[in-house]
């Protein structure tokens, strides 16, 4: 497969999106690598490296968006930004799939825009992997869409549940409705609706799941609204970042601290391994016609390296078309089944 | 100040809350404790205890509201059960305030239907102090309302302001938005409405917060929805329990990990007292007309403590009527005002 890659895309760039697409080459086989973007500045980065060169190559987009550009402005003006040329690429059918750690919006208002909505398909979403006690979850929607509807959460399901049983490999994944109680009467009117309509699918739909339980690895999918799911996304970045940052100071304070501290680093290693977003390969925006991955602003080489990996295998078995399928087929339930099922 | 406190509510009930009740009356001068529920339980807690008996005194209630139990039916069945007595006592002038780590959507029902809203309030909301690196903030609405509107938000940014000024002693509380990006424009129609409301105020009103920025210890007062408050809470108390599992058992799984926990144990020690929700008091049901502290069902009998603690000084400066002044000084912003603020 073919992947365009914006080299421009994240805090570091383009020095850790040439890495990560120079060990993506030297670590698998059937992956090619587009890199976008300025080109005298991604031949920089590539110069003293070793990889294949017959599967990496460079696309020149003279324009970057920056991270904080509002998406208006950066759909109007900026006709030559490599994510829209990347984009442009994936759309002509000269690559398969799209990965950036660039502007998210960004990415989303091209993909919309140049590829289009799947069939059966109202609103794309993002569907973001975290990690459990017991191996990771999807959430769905992290921030594609504000203000959904019901129809459009029981959209999310079908998607994070088609993406989670064809790429993740989960083969009954458990959905389940993110809300404040167990119950199925809980929630608020968005949820309640939602959860009428999920439960009248085929899924393995589980019912509400609270915020407290959706680490402990008992589902596999998370729905809930893009507002939500953002919400839920950085308040848990941001106190998993600020537990360490204080159990560290902690540790720093006491006498023993810098025994303690010698004496756990390989726990605190495999700690960071097992919760580095890095491990989960990006984010895919479900939804659209082609294959299209968000990475994390802050990726590393080896996020860069796991996204290309996920965007290889998402267009490989062409998930857009999976979840097309699914949607027409489910996204009118008929009352019996739902009965049955109930 | 005489408190309420619902002896039946909570997971370790009534042993903890006897004991919180009588480490309270010891630990103060100026607090008298009405336990209330099922009489011959807690005169067994009490018997072998010491305290001042003219501060303690016990008040029967027969029944018990589970904590599983639908709200309709316990409003509807259980007319003598510890949480509606309880609030029956300070709604007679008989007490000054209310606790319980029972039942929270059951002691929010009674606090409605019997004490009622203070003037200018349209719905009560759920204050929750939250730890951050830098002190604590107030985390409003944690779960009274789903469905607010904009006008519900600006009275929860008006009460969780009072609160934390006069209760938490903070000067001048920085009043956020919880929303989806820190840009004026960003969030979902009722964020956008509600930071247009806020702003027309004369609070210090710092504009929209991120998730993930919420624990940095930057803001005072957190403004949401109640599902949204709710989901942001429990997803944080889930995450927090989670982290420490998995380094615990990381910790466990290494050669050196004996050595590391037993030189960082005092770190951990001063981590858990930092971090720990019973150092906080309990979180006041505010915009009633009374004071009612609900408290985490996992309460310890420090928490307790705490809690009735909250209530006494929240009773004592008359918090409701502070809220009720303020917000009908505020509620209708004068335009010009907007604008100079803004």
């Amino acid at each position: 497969m073919k992947i365009v890659l914006d080299a421009m895309g994240g805090d570091y760039a383009p020095r850790v999106t040439v890495e990560g697409a120079v060990e993506t080459v030297n670590d698998t086989e059937d992956i090619e690598v587009v890199l976008i973007g300025r080109e005298d500045l991604i031949t920089e980065e590539l110069r003293h490296k070793r990889y294949p060169p017959e599967r990496i190559s460079v696309r020149h987009a003279s324009e970057v968006i920056a991270m904080d550009e509002p998406i208006s402005v950066a759909v109007r003006r900026k006709k030559d930004s490599s994510i829209r040329q990347g984009i442009e690429l994936v759309k002509k059918g000269e690559a398969h799939a799209f990965v950036s750690a660039g502007h998210s919006g960004a990415v989303m208002a091209f993909a919309l825009l140049l590829l289009g909505t799947s069939e059966g398909v109202s609103r794309p979403a993002i569907a973001t992997t975290m990690p459990t006690l017991k191996g990771p979850f999807v959430l769905i929607d992290a921030g594609a869409n504000v203000d959904s509807e019901a129809s459009n959460l029981l959209q999310f399901a079908l998607m994070g549940n088609a993406y989670c049983r064809n790429v993740l490999g989960v083969e009954r994944p458990r959905v389940a409705l993110l809300s404040i109680g167990e119950e199925d009467t809980k929630g608020n009117e968005l949820t309640k609706e939602a959860f009428r309509l999920i439960k009248g699918t085929g899924l393995n739909f589980v019912g509400n799941i609270e915020g407290k339980d959706i680490f402990s690895g008992s589902v596999d999918v998370v729905v809930c609204d893009g507002f939500i799911g953002n919400v839920v996304l950085k308040v848990s970045e941001g106190l998993a970042e600020t537990i360490m940052r204080m159990l560290k100071q902690e540790i720093a304070d006491i006498a023993t601290g810098r025994l303690a501290y010698l004496f756990m680093k390989p726990a605190l290693k495999n700690f960071k391994k097992k919760t580095d977003y890095a491990e989960y390969g990006g984010a895919p925006l479900l939804g659209i016609r082609g294959t299209c991955i968000i990475s994390h602003g802050r990726s590393s080489s080896k996020a860069i390296k796991n996204a290309l990996k996920t965007a290889n295998l998402s267009a490989r078995i062409r998930v857009d078309e999976i979840i097309s399928t699914e949607l027409k087929n489910k996204r009118k339930p008929s009352r019996p089944a739902a009965k049955a099922s109930a």
